[in-house]
């Protein structure tokens, strides 16, 4: 499978600020067209923190690292400088980047947004990239995402707005991510399982995994103190729809009967 | 400052299924009594990737380590196998942490929810704990948190059930980390800002930072497409909340009356 990792830079998910949706949704897009999300990693804006998590990242190879935050036009947005230095490369006025920025200003000044399009430092700071770098269009916000090759790892950066975000994504990168994962398939189903403790469940699950070998299968306890309400997630990933699902039920219909015979009751949650 | 990583364990995490809030609770309830959390990381469910990151971690040396998840009765509950593997550690059957299993099992069977206590191996594997190890009691749940102390760091493997995560960390923990980090306060505070652009904004924050070195000030575009309404959040760490509200407010002072200069509306958000 096609290996990513997930960083996400900003000190406001470490004071816990801000709940890292932006992680969990590209961990779910990616996942759902067949790519494996290794790692998630949070840092602060911090310059060595940065450089360091990038260059740890790249030992361990895999084919996309996929960066969130720290894009933008004030003094702790440092990821783009973060990268330079772990590649060991230099930062540079990138002209594509700048026609970008420059197009947005100009834009929301015709709009009456604000009075000068002036490219102050804190503007041409959006469009200063490492060197070989390549600019991704914003189609909702100023700046720009940015792609990288470094040997076998593509490293790209997307602003930390949700919405640019993910606007960035479905334009410029999913149609990457689809032609390296060969249009596998992610399928996942769940059951919903009463009355059957997670302990006694949890040797039949050794048993179902054993005799589905592409099958992964995790219980998830429910529910507050002492109320055995156990969700089973089963998920499998395959280049056929009709593959992973066949997979799946298989599965399914194996661990349900052996449930039910230990007392178990069984729901399909909604 | 006192310093620590959370690492969050779980495949859910990184398929997208689950939104790691765990970290976030525990960030934020870690900042508020005065730690600085470093790094957030998510590993799956897979004995080399947790003992990567535990000896990662470690190498940083932070003086906590929280692990979250991975301590049940499934096959996939790894997280003390890895830190075991990390440290260079046996496992063991921990007497203390065996009677908690077992008392917990009792009183489920005299509260009707099963038949039997009787300790299967998947239920020794919850009281299977490293060498030198010390259960921490689960209020809410079964498997016991894990603290060990390896030389100037302590990690703590709380479970990644949210109620039994919270409980065991309010119960055992907070009392812990409360008494390292000497008492000192986090102090934060938000203005919303409209009818400027956050590169606008950007160089009266350098300014504002640079005469108030002990405020950190981060700006948060927010809205959709083309509404320039900015979040703006103030913070400072000090051991006494008088001089932690005065430093914060200092900084909005000035701040409010920079942006107001330049055009800016505020606001200050309920």
């Amino acid at each position: 499978m096609v290996t990513a990792e997930i960083v996400s830079i900003g000190n406001e998910i470490l004071i816990g600020k801000t709940l890292n949706t932006n992680a969990q949704w590209l961990a779910k897009r990616m996942t759902s067209i067949g790519l494996e999300i290794r790692r998630i990693t949070t840092v602060g804006d911090d310059l060595e923190e940065i450089s360091s998590i990038i260059r740890e990242a790249l030992k361990r190879k895999p084919r996309f690292i996929i960066t969130t935050g720290g894009l933008g036009p004030t003094f702790d947005d440092k990821t783009l400088e973060g990268i330079a230095k772990a590649l060991e490369i230099k930062l540079e006025t990138n002209e594509e980047a700048l026609k970008m920025v420059e197009a947005k200003y100009e834009q929301y000044v015709k709009e009456g947004l604000m009075e000068r399009a002036e490219l102050t430092p804190h503007r041409v700071k959006m469009a200063t990239l490492p060197e070989g770098a390549k600019p991704l269009p914003n189609p909702v916000g100023t700046a720009p995402g940015v792609l990288i090759e470094v040997k076998d790892t593509v490293i790209i950066a997307l602003p930390g707005v949700p919405q640019e975000m993910k606007a960035i994504f479905e334009e410029s990168i999913l149609p990457l991510l689809r032609k390296e994962s060969k249009n596998l398939i992610f399928y996942e189903a769940e059951l919903e399982v009463r009355g059957i403790v997670e302990s006694e469940i949890a040797p039949l699950i050794d048993e179902v995994m054993h005799d589905n070998p592409y099958v992964y299968i995790k219980s998830h306890p429910r529910g507050g103190e002492r109320v055995s309400k156990i969700i089973l997630h089963f998920s499998t990933t395959a280049s056929e729809s009709t593959t992973a699902q066949n997979r799946v039920g298989k599965a399914i219909v194996q661990l349900s009967e052996m449930i039910k015979k230990k007392g178990g009751e069984i729901k399909v949650p909604k």
